[in-house]
């Protein structure tokens, strides 16, 4: 089974994804972790150009298409060999990060960019993408609400977080059987306990369509 | 005025170039040559990912999308900046070669390539693209008369790029006026003279076309 973990900066998505595995483990299934980008040799140095700071000039369709780049060494290299063996992968991002900021965040073309993710995953999909939710207007409130100041770009910021946000949101609704929206305001302990009976009845579901497949 | 330069490998291209460049600045033409993929810092580091000897593994797809990914980086740090200046660029392969290799001579969808190489140039094109020409059998044939084996891998070699040939003759028969042929089977100093003809003429007509639009 193939999961994914969306949702914005600060939701505390990738701290809930160790917590997760553990327990996956304990219940004695093969899992495996990985991120994107990177997460191979290949991908790892596309990583290192994404992330140099002196690549400042880097233009928003060469920053993409690297982003695409990486994916498609990570799902031909890792995540369809182990999806093949029976292990559960889980990917901190994927795909859908893509529809959301630079689709509905940024208003790249939404149908050029399903093919162009079509293309580099080899038509790959999550089985169950797991939305951790926050109101992007919460976090901004507390920063004035402690003296911060508001200013012209955390309009222009709420505004591109609020459109990524409802993206996320819309593709949620579109695909109800592979999303669970997951209310990531509440307690990190709160959000482990929803996200592991989450995943563990997906799992239940995901085994028995196997069953009946083969 | 941009112009690219295609045909397969040994075809002399990359060596007709510099000629060329300093025919045009004898003219008082202030010119520019790059290639792909790098001529960016940022290019530079997508080329060594791409040319590294261990990164064996890297997929077909990976492969296009750094392609495209330090084209996009030229495009728009290089080529269309050098253009918006009245400079001539020159550029050894472009968008025709993807064309030609991954969809003509791998078989990969042409619409979403097209699409892709739109995305990834912002939309820019060559004014004159000059297609050094051979017959790809040529090379092979004299390789068995002077002794060599002829084997299975020739045969699949031979009908890729054959199949490579045909895409780039057909690109040519589909815009006549964008594209010269030139039959590189001739000694270097005739093709020189043929691609120096042909880039002066379009020079000429690339001028009268930009004083009727101003």
């Amino acid at each position: 089974m193939f999961v994914t973990f969306e949702g914005p900066e600060g939701s505390g998505k990738t701290s809930q994804i160790i917590p997760l595995v553990n327990t996956l483990r304990q219940k004695g299934y093969k899992v495996f972790a990985t991120r994107e980008p990177g997460g191979t040799t290949i991908g790892d140095q596309i990583r290192q150009v994404l992330t140099r700071l002196d690549n400042k000039s880097m233009n928003p369709r060469t920053e993409i298409l690297l982003f695409c780049a990486s994916r498609a060494q990570l799902v031909d290299e890792t995540i369809t060999p182990r999806l093949e063996k029976g292990e559960i992968v889980l990917c901190d991002r994927f795909t859908d990060s893509t529809l959301a900021y630079q689709g509905y965040g940024h208003g790249l073309d939404l149908d050029f960019l399903r093919r162009l993710l079509n293309f580099a995953t080899n038509g790959i999909k999550p089985d169950l993408t797991l939305l951790l939710d926050v109101d992007p207007e919460m976090g901004l409130r507390r920063r004035i609400n402690s003296g911060g100041e508001w200013n012209r770009l955390d309009a222009y910021e709420l505004a591109f977080h609020q459109r990524v946000r409802q993206g996320y949101l819309k593709m949620a609704q579109e695909e109800p059987d592979r999303w669970v929206v997951v209310d990531a305001g509440q307690t990190p302990e709160k959000v482990q306990a929803v996200l592991q009976k989450s995943l563990l009845n997906h799992l239940e579901m995901f085994k028995k369509r196997q069953k009946k497949g083969s």
